[in-house]
Parts: structure tokens; C-alpha cells; sequence
């Protein structure tokens, strides 16, 4: 699987080249030669005898930009200038600041938003604690949470490393829900002092987003903070990626007419995608699914598993899946199933794999950024294939999911987020793509389609409500 | 002391007035009776028969505005509307947000912001930690930490509570020094506590201002962070008002022609504000230091102090001042002395103890909102007065203060601030004022002057890289 020069490895090159001569028209055959793609070339400075030009370039890898520029230096009369990475540009200070909504002007500006007229506002929240969501940011708030223990594919890196990522979550929340999200990265990966600490600052916020926190430390974090705080807790890793792959696997059976309770589902990966996505498919009816880890398909007799916690997640995979007691390897219990999610590792299946599997077959291949099988050899005997990668048809991609239902549920003022919040954020989003749009490379919509979020943040805002309505009636907080 | 109608209780009253007579002459009328103050009058909308008017009134509290409200429904014909209170719409909301620094337009900027671009980024940072500062928002924001156990002067009100002066605080940073900052509000009020969730969430901070935290819990945490942490960590309260202080105070004995290390300084107070004023005086020169709290005079013989911790706050002052170990009370202390200095409470003096201080006496009575002494009281004896409040000259805010030193302290990405950065500060922020500017009502700048933040700025951060320089000479960390 050949990768695309992207944008994501570009830079910019300044170069002075002759006036005259070949120079100019070598530069780019010189970079697609060598396998990348001119995006820009912007002549900055030009006299009679050079030439000063900014050509910017994607490369495929960080190695392979290295190698474009010494094709550059070999064109005669080329003299090389500094070589800008411009995903590091836009990175330059950071990606997020704070603003002021009110220009502090003059001393009647400072006298109402500071002192002394706050007193009179800080004493209003005082008497009445609910007046925070009306007189505070608190009501348009998320707090970006992690310990740097799992981010992205890179592993445990640590808090600061992790960064550039949750600086990267909190644009998004503003860009697709007006959302003022800050990232708070913790430098403890001890589980309580997690759990105490977000306890802790809560109230300045209406939400806290997890993220990129490993399993299973990751569950009883969760658990544990829900229970505790009186604001929604959602684990972005596990309910987005969950609530995006419901919606585009609700899609991919309607392309292919089979029903959700009637399908066959085979999953790899147990961990905290994996088994939240298993939980939700569940919980909107899926009946069939077996689970395979590094050690093959999960049963309640596997070793590792007689002498597991009751509470492990595994223990609760072996409990609610596989009822036929399937042993074995991944490839084994692919052949004839209907739907196969992986949320894994590269490559643990191959075109055969795939063609063993049930007609009609749909394979969401989600490691990133090598899927579980090729996505273009998997298509050729699959019915609908998705991947995690924003060059092939289908992308599952959380930006879909966290900025709507995080809308949603600070609309409602919602104290939790639960199952049935979840469901309506997949439905909602399966049916953003029309019955008319849909087919087999189009059941999942764009990130940019603006109908997304405002689509999830309805639907997640009237479940919270009714949620609310419900928990009221009964007597029980929302 | 009267108290002038204040912008900080301003309201908008809207008002149906018939077109013809005399009803809207007497609104005005009305409102100046009452004692308010109109500050703007529009016609919203007209017709032959009716005019409707917004009002905007400054009263001296709500139970005024109330007043004045009821005044203006005893004129005829007038019929009243929605009243607005101005304080509380600034609030609505919340008064700061996030903000992104590039637009996310389409794919690449989303893949050079977020994945997989983010993925180069954060591995940079892991392999060099430094580069977090290159790369992250972590060289210019600061955490704005408060427990909300003594806000303003309202108390222990809690952290929800203490909210809005914490955005007030974020927004004040921003508009003086163009710092990110952003406020956490802890739920808890326990020593260990706190220090512990600080230190964690500091990875994504570079610098700690901590705010409104009550003695003595305020002296442990902020010695055990400084301690722990390799960013600065900043008492607003105690050491932002030291140094406003120890520059009026320079600027004060410029005026009276006196020197720091002859006068005799009487302080009332020796809370949190009160001992970092008597630290930094000392630092700067002050010899004669005598402080009263709310049991008199302190010394070491007194029954209090006998059985103090040998570390307790006291304990340092006892150690440190009343030389002539002085007993009594704060109104036989400040006879003859050179220089009252409150921090405490209201009207602990009167016009006769101003008197019997020695000439040329310099009052800063810093109570707020009613100060130690009456200020125009004082100012019949005294050379020189400050207070706290707005409405009279040589007001002693901390607004002068903080936003610069942060600003001196990132700029110089100092790990720690020490009491020369501190020294250096307040130099500089008595040298805004001019020789030719000097005089008894003019000693401290306002804290619109253009000129403050820049210089506090950029004595800090010469003092802080003078401090790294010599930590790293002698093989410290700064």
C-alpha cells in the first residue's frame, strides 16, 4: 500500500535560482522525481540575474522530505535557503490562546468585570450555586484531560508530549461546536491522584473530555469520575470512536440489507476502543460478535481468563460475546462472518481473510495509520470497506462525534452521558448521509460537512433532556 | 466618607414615557434626587403618542438602585420596563473563551493541526522536553488557582463562587501582557491537597499565579510548589501587593524627602498580604518594622506567641520587627511613627492617631472598600495617603503588578521568581512615575498607563535571567 505525499509532511523550501535558463522548470520535475508533489511556488524576490522562490513541497515521510531537498541541491545554479516544516510552523507558540469577550477600556470597563462590581456576581453564585452556568464560563466549558499515557499510536510519551494533541482537541471543539475546551495534561499516571485531581477541578467546567489515557486504567477512571462529579464524563477514545463506528456500521448494513441483529460480528483489539465499541454495538442490538486479542479469540475458558477479575473488561468481553464458545485464532473466526471491526494492529489480515468472510461482507479496518488489511485489496471481495485514514472512502473519524455531543450535552445542561445519549449521537449521524447519497463509499459523512455537528448536538441534547425529565420524575439526580 | 454612584452598580432601566409633557425632563430630575447618576439616555423607539427610553443610571448599591427604581415609578404617565443590571450582563456567559490562533478550513489544515501531522510534533517534544515551549502554549499561559477559600473580601465562598474574579484575573492578563490564562477553581480546601493537583496539572502551564487562598494555608502551599516545581509560582495576593506597595512607598518617601532605612513603619495586619508588604520592606531596606494584628502589637513575649510553631508566619514577624519589642496597641504604635501601612480593617484609626504620627507621615490604608482610616481625614495631617479604592488618589492595585511580572517571567522562561525579581519590579514600577510627575497625589501610575506592564516586564525579566545566569554558574537550576 503505497502512501501519498501529504500535507502533513510539507515544507517549505526558499531557493535562489538564475534568471535565465532551466532552472525554474527543473524544480519540479526534480521534486516529483523523487516521488513528491509541488503544492506552491511563489517567486518572493526577482532581479535581473536571480530569482528568490518558495516552493512548498509534500513529502511522504520526514525521511523522504530529507531526500527531496538534496534532489534540489543537485540542480545546477540552485542555491539552497532555509527549509520550513510547516505542520512545525503552524505549531510555533502553540496552536490555542485565551480571549477576553469585553475590551478592557477604561476604569468603568475594569470596575464591572473585575473590581469591585464581580463581588456583587461571585456572591449572586454564592447564594445560588446553579447561577455559575449562567453568570461564569462554566456552561460552555470542557476540560481536556490526559496523562499522556496512550497518545495516538505513539504510546506512553507524557503529559507534555501530549500537548500539541489536546491543543489540537480544544481548536476542533471551538471550530465545530463553539466549544471553549482547555487542555489539562497531568503529570501522574496514577490512577486515584487522576481520579482526585479531576474531582477536583471540576467546577470550573461543564464537561470533561478524556483522552489518550491506556487501558484499562482508562475504565476506572471513567467509572469512577461519573460516579463522583455532577458533570458528563466521556472518553473520547473509547465513545467517540464507538459512536462514529455505529453510525457508519448502521449505514454500511443499509447498503448491504442485512439487519443489525442478525449479523455476525467479529472484532480485534480488546482494548479501549474495542470494547467500547462491542458495549454500544451491543446496546443497539447487535446479537453475534466474537472478540480476538494478541492471544486469538476471547472465550470464558481461554486461560488467561479463568483466573481474571469478575470486573476486567476481558472477563466482560468472555461474558457477553462469542456464545458459541468459538476458540481459536482471528483468521479462523473471520470465515463467514458478516462485519469485521478492527481497532488493532497492521496487517493481521489479508485479501484471502477477507474473501472467507460471509457475502456482502463489511470490514472497517481501523488501525492507524496501517489498517488491519490492506483497505484496497480488502474492497476487492468486500462489500463496504472504512479505514481510519482521510485518504480512502469512508474515514471513521471522532471529529464526527465529540464536538456534537459535546454540544448537546452542555445545551442541556446535562449531569452524565449515557447509553441511550450515545445512540441517538449514532443515529443522528448515520442519518446526516441521505438515503439518496448513500452507497458503499459514502456511508460515513465528510468532517466538514456542516450539517454534522449540529445534527448530533440535536439529538444528544433532546436524549439528555428526557434523561433529565426521567431522572427528575423518579426523584433521582439527572 | 460618602460613596459616589459607581459604574460597578450602573443598571439600564427601559421606560415607556408619553412623547408630549414633561415626563422625560423628570426622569432625569428623578434619578439625581434619588442620588443616582444618569450616564446615558436613548430613544429606542418613537412614535406620536409614546417614546421608549433606555436609562442607564449609576446608583452606590443595589439596595439604591432598588430606591431609584421605585423614584421612577412614582413620576406620571411613566411605565416601567426591564431593568438591567450592566455588572451581571458583562457576566452572562462568562467573560473569556478559547480561542484557535488558525482557521481549520478543510483537510489540511486539519491534518497539519491535528492527525496525523500532530504525531511529528509530539514526538519532538518527547525526545526534547524543551521544545515544549517552542511548540506547545505552554511559554505563555498561566494557571490561575484559587481554592475560592478568601475571595475579594467576601470569604470562603468557595471555588464556583470565586469564578468570575478568576476570568476577570484571565482577561486582566490578556489585556496587559498578552498572557493565556486560564482559571481552576479547585473543590477542595486541603493543604496536601492542592499542592499535589498543582504540581500535576503544571505540565501545560508556565507559571502559577495562585489567588485568593487563605492564610496560613497560602504561606505552605506556595513554599512546598516552589519547591516542587521548575515554574514560577506567584501569591497575587501576598506578593503582588507587596511590590504596588513597596513602589508607592518609594515613591512616598521621594515625595517627603525621607529614606527606606530610617523611617519607623507601623502595619496593621499580618495576614497573607500584610507579611509578604513586611518581607519585601525588609528586603528593601526597612529597619524599624513594627506590626499590629487583631490582639495588638506583636512581639515576641506576647501569650500567643510563646507557643508558637518556631515556622508559624507569627513567629517570622515577632523575629523580625519591633526591635524594642514594643507592646500595646496599634493606636499607640503608629504615635510618631513615619508610615501606617493596613491591610486589615476598617476604620482602626481616626483623624487624631494620623495626627500623632511623626511629620510628613505617608498613610496607606488599604482596607477596601472602607480603608483604615478615612482618606480625607488622613490627608489633613498626612503628606501623603493611599488606598485601595478607585475614587481617591495613589490607588494601590494589584492590576499594576502581576500582569508584568508574569510577562517579565515568561519572557524570560524563568523556573522560579525570587524577591529580587521582586525588588526589581517594584523599581520599576515607581520609575514610571517621572521626577517632574511626582508629587503627594500622584506616587503610583494609573493602571491604564501605557508604559507599566512593559517596564515591570522588563526589570523581571533581566532580574530573572540575571537569576538563571548565576543558577547555572554555580550549576543550580534557576
Amino acid at each position: 500500500m503505497a502512501t501519498a505525499p501529504s500535507v502533513s509532511y510539507s515544507m517549505t523550501v526558499r531557493l535562489e535560482v538564475p534568471a535565465s535558463g532551466t532552472a525554474v522548470s527543473q524544480l519540479t520535475t526534480a521534486v516529483e522525481s523523487s516521488g513528491g508533489s509541488v503544492t506552491g511556488l511563489d517567486v518572493t524576490a526577482s532581479g535581473h540575474e536571480k530569482l528568490r522562490i518558495d516552493v512548498t513541497i509534500a513529502a511522504t515521510s520526514t525521511s523522504h522530505a530529507d531526500e527531496i531537498v538534496e534532489g534540489l541541491r543537485g540542480i545546477e545554479g540552485v542555491v539552497l535557503g532555509k527549509v520550513s516544516d510547516r505542520t512545525f510552523l503552524m505549531h510555533l507558540g502553540g496552536k490555542i490562546e485565551m480571549a477576553s469577550k469585553h475590551p478592557i477600556r477604561n476604569r468603568d470597563d475594569l470596575s464591572m468585570i473585575y473590581t469591585p462590581g464581580v463581588a456583587r456576581v461571585c456572591m449572586a453564585i454564592a447564594e445560588n450555586p446553579e447561577d455559575a452556568r449562567r453568570l461564569t464560563i462554566k456552561r460552555n466549558t470542557v476540560a481536556v484531560v490526559t496523562d499522556g499515557s496512550a497518545v495516538l499510536g505513539l504510546g506512553n510519551i507524557g503529559p507534555m508530549a501530549a500537548m500539541p494533541v489536546m491543543e489540537g482537541k480544544a481548536a476542533l471543539f471551538k471550530r465545530f461546536a463553539d466549544i471553549d475546551a482547555w487542555p489539562i495534561c497531568l503529570d501522574t499516571q496514577d490512577t486515584d491522584a487522576i481520579v482526585e485531581i479531576v474531582k477536583a477541578i471540576a467546577p470550573g467546567f461543564a464537561g470533561i473530555n478524556l483522552e489518550d489515557i491506556s487501558a484499562p486504567r482508562c475504565f476506572e477512571i471513567e467509572a469512577r469520575l461519573r460516579e463522583a462529579l455532577d458533570i458528563p464524563v466521556f472518553h473520547d477514545d473509547q465513545h467517540g470512536t464507538a459512536i462514529v463506528v455505529l453510525a457508519a456500521l448502521t449505514n454500511a448494513l443499509r447498503v448491504v440489507g442485512k439487519g443489525i441483529g442478525d449479523v455476525r460480528v467479529v472484532m480485534s483489539g480488546a482494548g479501549a476502543a474495542g470494547t467500547a465499541i462491542l458495549k454500544l454495538l451491543i446496546a443497539a442490538g447487535v446479537k453475534h460478535a466474537v472478540v480476538a486479542d494478541i492471544h486469538g479469540v476471547v472465550h470464558a475458558g481461554r486461560e488467561d481468563l479463568v483466573s481474571a477479575d469478575a470486573d476486567s473488561p476481558l472477563r466482560w468481553i468472555a461474558d457477553n460475546t462469542n456464545p458459541e464458545s468459538m476458540t481459536g485464532t482471528l483468521k479462523q473466526a473471520v470465515v463467514d462472518a458478516d462485519v469485521f471491526i478492527g481497532v488493532s494492529a497492521p496487517n493481521v489480515l489479508d485479501g484471502a481473510d477477507v474473501a472467507a468472510m460471509a457475502e456482502d461482507a463489511i470490514v472497517f479496518a481501523l488501525a492507524n495509520p496501517d489498517p488491519e488489511v490492506d483497505p484496497a485489496i480488502a474492497r476487492q471481495t468486500a462489500a463496504v470497506v472504512a479505514t481510519g485514514r482521510s485518504d480512502f472512502p469512508n474515514q471513521i473519524n471522532n471529529v464526527l462525534v465529540f464536538p456534537g455531543v459535546f454540544r448537546g450535552l452542555l445545551d442541556a445542561q446535562s449531569r452524565t452521558v449515557n447509553t441511550e445519549m450515545m445512540l441517538a449521537a449514532a443515529r443522528a449521524l448515520a442519518d446526516v448521509v441521505a438515503e439518496d447519497e448513500l452507497n458503499a463509499n459514502y456511508i460515513i459523512p465528510s468532517v466538514f460537512n456542516d450539517r454534522v455537528a449540529g445534527a448530533v448536538a440535536g439529538a444528544v441534547r433532546d436524549a439528555a433532556k428526557a434523561a433529565g425529565g426521567a431522572a427528575k420524575a423518579s426523584g433521582e439526580l439527572g
